[in-house]
């Protein structure tokens, strides 16, 4: 089994969506990402949460294996994020973000993590995930995701970062915006052109794309008819492609189309209740019967 | 080889899009469906035009010979129909619209076109389509297409129509909207319940599905690059569909599913030039060279 380094948020989420609201639910992209990934590998999570934190929430991680030994406890309270999404569960709005002790994440990787297999960079400053890769000794790879802010703000930055990656991992609005190419494959077949060894685009209920040197390889998602919460799937799909890559230790391209199958799978998977809850419940069972349901569900 | 009988518009477009203006091009529901079924099937056109239609448009339905005995020409102009595409090519505004002798089409089916395998039912009022369903003697399968137009504003006769019609074929935001449920396999189950033998929906560059009694088929759509004009992709997608069906003369699931992925083929095709151009560059080893290609670029 294959190791693997996660820097990213934690936070504390208040959700509403067409089927309920859940106040405080566990959230953040480096909380999804190891939930997942951790079916698959270690999970080693560099983060910061405030003294405020709810112990019931460390709970899920223990579960899990996750090592927290990387997770900095602050004076101040934890990143919070409220939301609201619309009928059209594509659509929400930013009700309130505290940024709180998340605002001056400056991680400093312990030493005995700087050795992981693999590592994911999860949406922060793009600057600052440049400096997290120059604290790694070293690794077989390197992903990373980013959002529109960073984007338009830090663009020369994520730029930069894609020469020292090997996979970026985003979704068709960043990858249009990023790649100034409004079609999907050829946004990229741009970014590729970095020197990534892959860029994986994330099209939510519509499945995903892999663009490899390669080829171009394509999935719908698995059709899920109870959408609850929308909230994490995409840090969850990144948990399910990078933890299937960290447990095969091999990053070729079938192993690349492979990853991104799971990474659909698990954020199948995420969207079906709220928060972390049907993550928690899942087993590996569960995933490889949802894998094969994708087979048969797109076979002709 | 079967027989297809198709009732639906032709047009006269004018379509702006980011990557060059078209005028005058042939378009309209019944265009594109014919020139992509009769790759697979004979196809028999009932619909009508005005004495301005150009000559040099009829030349593309010669040449696939699509039987035109039951195209009426009458007195004034043909519809006309003139749009603009955005850089988001998923958005388009209707510059102007003259339905012209469409207008006050009525269609008498000639005789000897009333025993068809299949008959599609463009896009046109419900309440014509259930009035044309009356005029058939005998026929294998019906389906029907529909538009948010007739969902709004004659709702009820377009519910009444799903008793009488085998499949429906419309797009995504069209099915939430006609079965008032925002998830697209919900949607197309309430829809199917109605007494479908499958609803089948079209996602553009996302694909399609197909809501089935015995399951749901999900296709990601052909990895296109050079998307041009979107005009008649879902015309394109259903006669891929049908004509795939008629020449098999065989409506069972396993066939259903392969003429939705013949569909998503032909609307790959369909974009990658203006109007109906591509369209008529085609024979059929293109079509089975890109059911391979969109094989291999789903296949893990």
């Amino acid at each position: 089994m294959g190791e693997i380094l996660v820097i990213g948020s934690i936070a504390i989420d208040c959700v509403e969506t067409p089927f309920g609201a859940n106040e405080e639910q566990l959230g953040g992209s480096a909380t999804y990402f190891s939930l997942a990934a951790s079916l698959f590998a270690e999970v080693n999570l560099v983060g910061v949460i405030g003294k405020d934190f709810p112990q019931q929430h460390i709970e899920p991680f223990r579960k899990r294996n996750v090592n927290l030994s990387g997770l900095e406890v602050r004076e101040g309270k934890t990143f919070r994020w409220k939301g609201k999404y619309f009928e059209d569960l594509n659509k929400r709005e930013t009700l309130d973000l505290q940024l709180n002790v998340f605002s001056a994440f400056t991680p400093n990787i312990p030493d005995n993590l700087k050795n992981p297999d693999i590592v994911f960079l999860a949406n922060i400053d793009p600057e600052l995930q440049a400096d997290l890769i120059n604290q790694i000794d070293s690794y077989s790879l390197i992903a990373a995701d980013t959002m529109d802010h960073w984007i338009v703000s830090k663009r020369e930055a994520l730029l930069k970062l894609l020469g020292k990656i090997d996979i970026l991992i985003l979704n068709d609005e960043e990858a249009k915006m990023l790649a100034e190419e409004q079609n999907v494959l050829l946004a990229g077949e741009k970014l590729l052109a970095g020197g990534l060894k892959a860029v994986i685009i994330k099209k939510g209920e519509h499945g995903a794309l892999l663009v490899h040197k390669e080829t171009i390889f394509t999935l719908p998602t698995y059709p899920v008819k109870s959408v609850v919460d929308p909230t994490g799937a995409g840090d969850t799909f990144a948990g399910g492609c990078l933890g299937y890559l960290a447990q095969n230790k091999s990053f070729g391209l079938k192993e690349m189309k492979e990853a991104v199958a799971y990474g659909v799978v698990m954020g199948s998977f995420c969207v079906e209740r709220f928060g972390i809850e049907r993550l928690m419940e899942l087993g590996p069972q569960d995933v490889e019967g949802r894998l094969r349901a994708l087979r048969d569900a797109m076979s002709f």
